[in-house]
């Protein structure tokens, strides 16, 4: 298997798009129509909403699988319904892989190693049991937090050398109040200056052919004074951005995420896909019932403003 | 119900103890005739390494019981096994709980605002599913990531409030490495000072009758020079303390994580407890198969050294 970076550009090629979908489901978002389909339980249960769930994301997939390459379950979503969210996550990324898609686990782990070790192995590695290798959810790639320093990052970047996997470091995240912490001044540089640092150098033994590494860095889109200068301090690590459509980034926001190669970054949206139905101009055009013409006509959207934007 | 902090320190003073202990399974250190237990499957699989790791679980939380009031599972020792393994995490706190034990969910999570409602909910609150309300894992208290700002705690503290929960922010970790970002210094103070100030803030208005709040704080013993000033930053806020025993901390590093009226800071342990058995005196009086004798004595032995040090 190819270096992770190498295997999302191809991907992004195949697709001509650099779009991720990220697969937040919300219960009550979900529509009717899908809520009818699981047919082992319609009580209301953690179980049922799993089952809604994982049918929801099928019928996403299949929906976006044509016009982009990249799916990002965020797991919180899935935790909520408990193991059986979990369940429904680990189903959703399987049924991504099987459709040819690169699925990002959106998971923020982050611990002292030992603890780092049993993350990595779960959600990109593998698990041995007896004379057994097994893995439990396998992703293509995982987000990580930072804090805990070097050392607790370590197993997450050995796990994603052995297996050709990838992480995103969060570095600047694209939450109103991120700066708090991430902006804080130590010494010259601000924080989140200074983990973009530790971040290229974490990724410097695992850049592909493409020139760029299996360690990326997630860096919101909601922050765009800050990307032309941890653009620069990373130049090799591909940019996980969030906050593109309902948290308010625009295709203006994201240009300095990308290299003069029109390659670095990979523009996540979620809920603006997913419930685009919700929106205008699709929710008086279609409504719920036709969901998924909006869920459609919106990751063709995305990927056309994106894509003249790079042209 | 009674805020996180009181009910905490009544069960302090029911069980006379302070220490945590740490559901942490490490299958391979599982004794076998604990794996011989589960008879659904006994072929090496997820569900069958769920299965074992369940009931070593429920064998050790009867055998500490009598001794401590605490136990803390770690996350990501049962994601290793994908959502059967969330299924043996949902069990154990269940069943920890039944024992009348409070269970601190250590997950280290954190997210921008949308997302960490999603893990409050998940970990210590409750979720909707159209006419129901059900709970995912409901533990008492949980642990979590400050890097992301106040915005991305709000969630959290919010739950930990509406469900008298308790939730413990990561101020200074105990791995070798966590000063890395953790002790950069930002203006004239070291950046877990400022998120121990913040901590401090964010637990003001969820003080119980006995002084403290139910936002606490991670505190890694391996610090002991950190510990005396961030007691003095964050005087109401209990610390969880991890890195005795197997980390290297001793009785003497502890000493400062207590306020002078003895309370204010619970003990962790989980390697050294739960596979007591491996290490000396008792590999050599016990050895794994009498390794429940191992594990009380253990247990007893850490009560009476953190009993002898608070007299």
């Amino acid at each position: 298997m190819e270096n992770f970076a190498d295997r999302l550009i191809a991907k992004i090629r195949q697709k001509n798009s650099c779009v991720v979908v990220g697969l937040d489901p919300h219960f009550k978002l979900i529509p009717d129509t899908v809520k009818q389909k699981p047919i082992i339980s319609h009580k209301p249960s953690l179980e049922y909403a799993a089952r809604v769930i994982l049918e929801f994301n099928i019928q996403v997939i299949d929906l976006i699988a044509p016009h982009v390459g990249i799916v990002k379950p965020q797991i919180a979503f899935y935790e909520l319904y408990g193991w059986w969210g979990v369940w429904a996550y680990a189903e959703t990324i399987k049924y991504g892989k099987y459709k040819g898609l690169i699925v990002i686990g959106d998971v923020k782990r982050g611990d002292v190693p030992s603890t780092a070790e049993a993350y990595a192995d779960a959600h990109i590695g593998e698990v041995h049991i007896d004379d057994i290798v097994e893995t439990a959810f396998a992703a293509d790639a995982m987000t990580v937090n930072p804090y805990l320093g070097t050392d607790s990052l370590q197993p997450f970047i050995q796990t994603a050398r052995k297996h050709n996997k990838g992480i995103f470091v969060l570095v600047k995240t694209s939450n109103p109040q991120s700066g708090e912490f991430q902006d804080l001044t130590c010494g010259k540089k601000k924080l989140h200056e200074i983990v973009a640092e530790k971040t290229n150098e974490w990724g410097k033994d695992l850049i592909g052919k493409e020139g760029y590494s299996a360690v990326g860095a997630v860096v919101g889109a909601t922050y765009s004074h800050e990307i032309e200068l941890l653009r620069e301090i990373m130049p090799s690590a591909y940019f996980l951005v969030p906050g593109y459509g309902a948290q308010g980034a625009t295709v203006n926001d994201i240009k300095y995420c990308f290299n003069s190669d029109g390659l670095g970054a990979i523009i996540n949206a979620s809920r603006s896909i997913l419930y685009a139905y919700n929106t205008s101009p699709w929710k008086e055009k279609y409504g719920v019932k036709a969901w998924k013409y909006a869920t459609q006509e919106a990751i063709i959207k995305m990927n056309a403003e994106i894509g003249d934007m790079l042209l």
